[in-house]
């Protein structure tokens, strides 16, 4: 099943069901309006909005059209977002690009942080962005939990997982250093992330969703030049188990937390990335000098993730943004051109 | 004007407003059903809190009685909380307990942190704390705004104060220094924090809010005994002003963000603390051996906050909970003796 959000000029959107060929969906308000309000009676509401699914495939003229355009992030504000270091050749790479050090646990247990959540960016829209900012993409897989209580095993964690979705989690490179040194993580360097267009629930993803990691095949383009062509899964050195069980050692997770597993990176650096930073320390591994390291994205610059599973099928829809002057980035999706 | 939530069943709560005298209350669910679809449209909605209110105070009959312990967090869960360093003598006394340096921009900007927002406590509700934890308090005020736009003035960021509150920002200090260390800030160590039962209006505060500064005397006990008898506003290094603009250069806030000054810290330390971690330093300072510094919360130690205004009114009522097993931590309130 396939849920997505629609801009109705509320602020939590309008939850929509979307057909199988994303040509048509379904707004099912006597059951959830919005998808927080799904997710907080989920029990309930997953059967009504798997039939409202299954009618739909049923019916070809059931439903309205579905203008990608029109579509928020799935939930446009959430009450958490929590991004961890689920693969480690991220982490290792980005911190040797800053000269920092591996936290001594970082092979034991995830480093996790508290990210913003109050608004979410659209697959398009813009990405705001000042030159100065050092602007990069990080390809990521998320899920939308329910509640997870503290402590909870890896399967109690996992039953929790109701949505997967695709995220470009933002990073300002250039206030990464001066904000982490001050000692309480970030802030001004993490601003708001885009998501997929459309969130998608485990059981649609077969077997390719397994052991708490999602495989499939991340494709990162910036300006249409292909940065990397990943796995997802390969390489994952915690999965969302490890992720969430983590999470929860002194607290539990609200119904509508956004969880990440951080940048997909693969050890085979000829799959390329899925940010510039770790394109920047592979250039500069193999003796390129600072000049001539790829740039951030300034504004003007596009960028385009797109995931599919290995039967082909894009689930999530496509990330296509623009990064554009922060006083003149728009709220509204720019890109007519959908090529989700 | 005084707002507060109700237990209804619902994870949002009702929205009430509260009479003066703190006895009636009365819900507004043609207005608003809960606080954040208040401040989702205040302009529209406050002049129907407002009628509401003064309808109260005319009619002696109006609303329902109030019982304190049927309230929830104002803002049950939110889409953002934020805590920023307002008072740097907190900071630099508990950076020196932990031996670690002040940041060199701490006098020139705040350091602020993402906090978890997805479940608040309500101010009687019990703090999940393992003996293990070093579980301390922190008094704080805070305010909710409306959506402030990326890089306001001083006097537009202010004009979006739309509430405040009284915060207890429950801190774990024994997993503090590990977590710092990982160099992505506060997350096991900063868990869910306590409100008091009254969210209020600034012109409710009259000439004690002002400069971005709520003045008022903030009493700390814990088990009984006072630990601190402070002055907010005063010695509060950046105003509300300041930190709603340094949390805004790179973003804007949503309306419902809570945003805190930090720990309230005189520099008098004839005045006491607001937290724990403070007197320990303190006591140091003044030649203590470490094993007879005062410790950390147990399960069952109680904590009360307490704030009034000059003229005496306890606007926000008062946080009064007790330290628990984690396992054995109640959702819901366990003090029925009610002191607010």
């Amino acid at each position: 099943m396939r849920l997505a959000t629609r801009e109705n000029g509320c602020r939590d959107g309008q939850l929509v069901v979307v057909s199988k060929d994303a040509r048509r969906c379904l707004a099912v308000p006597e059951v959830a309006p919005t998808l927080q309000s799904a997710l907080d009676d989920w029990e309930t509401v997953r059967g009504h909005l798997e039939v409202a699914s299954k009618r739909l495939e049923a019916e070809p003229d059931l439903g309205l059209s579905l203008e990608l355009t029109s579509l928020m992030a799935p939930l446009p504000r959430a009450f958490q977002w929590v991004d961890a270091s689920g693969y480690l050749s991220h982490m290792e790479r980005v911190r040797k690009a800053r000269g920092a050090e591996m936290p001594p646990s970082a092979r034991i247990e995830p480093v996790i942080y508290q990210g913003l959540s109050d608004r979410n960016l659209s697959w398009c829209e813009d990405i705001p962005s000042d030159a100065s900012w050092g602007t990069d993409l990080e390809g990521e897989i998320s899920v939308i939990t329910g509640d997870v209580g503290p402590a909870p095993t890896s399967k109690e964690a996992l039953e929790q997982v109701r949505l997967l979705m695709l995220v470009n989690d933002v990073s300002l490179r250039a206030l990464i250093p001066a904000e982490l040194q001050k000692g309480f993580g970030f802030f001004h360097s993490k601003p708001a992330s885009a998501f997929g267009p459309f969130a998608v629930t485990p059981d649609e993803l077969g077997d390719s969703w397994r052991d708490g990691r999602l495989f499939g095949r991340l494709k990162v383009e910036v300006n249409g030049e292909v940065r990397g062509d990943l796995r997802t899964g390969e390489d994952q050195d915690f999965s969302f188990a490890d992720i969430l069980q983590y999470a929860t050692r002194t607290r539990g997770l609200s119904a509508g937390s956004i969880v990440g597993a951080g940048t997909v990176s693969n050890r085979d650096s000829s799959r390329g990335v899925a940010c510039i930073a770790e394109q920047r320390i592979l250039q500069q591994l193999a003796g390129a000098q600072a000049e001539s390291l790829t740039r951030y994205l300034l504004p003007g610059d596009t960028v385009t993730l797109s995931f599919s599973l290995d039967d082909g099928r894009e689930v999530f829809g496509r990330i296509h943004q623009m990064a554009v002057a922060a006083k003149e980035a728009r709220r509204r999706p720019r890109f007519l051109d959908s090529r989700a």
